[in-house]
């Protein structure tokens, strides 16, 4: 059992939650609880720590069998953890580069892109939204908050593991490779005249989602087939990003899944 | 211009910044920042406060015309803000409560009715997403968080002051009412078997939300006239609560806007 916080391994973690850069040298990420840690891909879990409670519970034993863990203190488990009211088990989970080929080439893709998105919670809301709504996959620019930021990770519920997360230097470089591929662009903007019920999303579908305050810049809205808008009434200036991505997104569910009134 | 910390002003508005009984009490809530100061009806700003630099930027003296505001020394301002990068500016705003008979009695009411609801952010979201779904008013159950909460008045960007919130000590008790109205109500729910968007919300329309961990109460769940779910792909075993009310909300709107595929 580790019982203090100078163990190499407890640092490690603490650093690993701390800095972006360490962890994406070692090509990792770290999780947090019950759900995070059962859903992982087994071959891709690295390492899971449990604290000596969580241990002591038949769910927690159940958990981590088979996994290489360690057992931690209580008190230095609560050090290593990066929730407020920890739940006693985190794992260093290897990530894997989604190949964009591959989403390239599923029937009638349907993706999301992401330019300079802020907010941890928001990223991790549009990745768990996109999975429920059968997203193909997501590309987000390089200035974006950090896909693997413990907040994010928190936020998706899981579908981190699922959902298809391509991290590209350049957006508008891209736009050109999927209109050749026949999927449409559409960029979310308050300049958009159409509303988002309009446009027919059953065939190839993309969706430009941009940056809480600022919207898309205009060379990624520039790129885009066309541009749509959510209306709003009231004095509503604009959505919350992640909102306005996942009602975007479920309108394309509604199409194509065809149970409709 | 108020100096101290130790200013009476500006101990009250800490203490109503971190105490909601005391905001009861007084029947108040605080704003920050330049776009909430601004769209405050006039007639419900008891007092504002700008701190010396926010005084001294021509739009700050634009917005605090005719307002009665107190100046308050940079670094003091900073102790009375909620915020990690105070804009400078803030107010205390005089509560109103909405009138429930005025909210049932418009044409075809569209409500939303949140049973325990427990981050300020997520009600803050639903606020202002309600607001741009052209939702009547809000029915909120009294053990929910806080409707004045400085994070969830944050979220709602302006919206607290146009949507009306009705807050209650039983919604189940409510339902009846709408019912006899003529509203439908539908609760959202994971044992729904009919899509949400299977129902048709162009009359009188309620949607029953529930706590984001363990959804809605038995007691009021089979108070609704109907369960319906929002269907997802994958491994999702919910939305996070403010999107599913979010995708519900505009699918009302969609329906009865009428400008569709």
């Amino acid at each position: 059992m580790i019982t203090s916080t100078h163990n190499q391994q407890v640092k490690h973690v603490m650093q690993l939650n701390k800095k972006p850069r360490l962890r994406k040298e070692e090509g990792v990420f770290v999780v947090e609880g019950f759900k995070m840690v059962k859903e992982a891909p087994k071959d891709r879990i690295v390492k899971a720590y449990v604290s000596a409670s969580a241990l002591s519970d038949p769910s927690g034993r159940t958990l981590l069998a088979d996994l290489p863990f360690e057992e931690v203190e209580d008190q230095v488990f609560t050090q290593m953890s990066d929730t407020q009211t920890p739940q006693g088990v985190l794992a260093v989970i290897r990530r894997r580069e989604p190949d964009l080929e591959q989403m390239l080439k599923q029937p009638d893709p349907f993706l999301l892109l992401i330019e300079n998105l802020q907010d941890p919670g928001n990223l991790g809301t549009m990745i768990r939204t996109a999975e429920g709504a059968g997203v193909t996959g997501i590309l987000i620019s390089r200035e974006s908050v950090d896909l693997y930021n413990p907040k994010t990770i928190r936020s998706t519920m899981g579908s981190i593991y699922r959902v298809p997360v391509h991290i590209t230097d350049s957006l508008t470089g891209l736009v050109p490779l999927l209109h050749q591929r026949g999927i449409r662009t559409y960029a979310a903007h308050l300049r958009g005249t159409k509303s988002y019920t309009e446009a027919d999303y059953r065939t190839g579908t993309a969706f430009l989602i941009g940056n809480e305050g600022n919207g898309l810049t205009e060379e990624l809205a520039d790129a885009a087939d066309q541009y749509i808008r959510i209306p709003m009434e009231g004095q509503v200036e604009s959505l919350n990003a992640a909102m306005a991505a996942g009602i975007l997104m479920y309108e394309v569910k509604r199409q194509r899944t065809g149970r409709n009134l």
